[in-house]
């Protein structure tokens, strides 16, 4: 059973779009990481929101991603331009399509 | 650029797992509405929540999916084993791994 993990945060206003291309420039190495899903996505109401849905092989594999170099690099160019105001939710995958 | 959705709903107790049951019955359908990731999951820490992580074609894909009659039958199934507390988030997914 896979893990899923969906994702909200605000960006500082006008600085959305330059969060977003910080979180697709990682994208090649996240298979290897064992990441089978990283949706990253933009809300039409709300131009400062991204939502991220990832799927991974397990909880364990997500959550060694945070501790790679490479991840932990991005995160501190993005941080800045962040409100700070985080969503997530957790779930066990039993099933469905593409999972 | 594809659409996600991502939706909770809550069981009456112990109607979870049937309701879970409900939503995988109908997934070998969902590839020709234009669906192409429909993940069912479940959480840890609250054994009446279910979380459905979707991504589809189109807006109007997911939309026009509500109508057809398998997923009707399904919703009318499952509705009286709801409590009626639901939650969604969409988004447009500008990129990403597998999406």
């Amino acid at each position: 059973m896979t893990y899923g993990y969906v994702n909200s945060m605000r960006t500082r206003p006008g600085q959305r779009d330059e969060v977003v291309a910080i979180l697709l420039e990682g994208v090649d190495g996240l298979r290897a990481a064992g990441c089978h899903l990283y949706a990253v996505g933009v809300v039409d109401d709300d131009p400062d929101l991204i939502r991220v849905s990832e799927i991974w092989e397990s909880r364990e594999h997500h959550d060694r991603s945070l501790q790679l170099p490479e991840t932990k690099a991005a995160i501190a160019r993005a941080m800045p331009m962040l409100t700070g105001e985080f969503a997530s939710q957790e779930m066990t995958v039993v099933g469905g399509l593409g999972v």
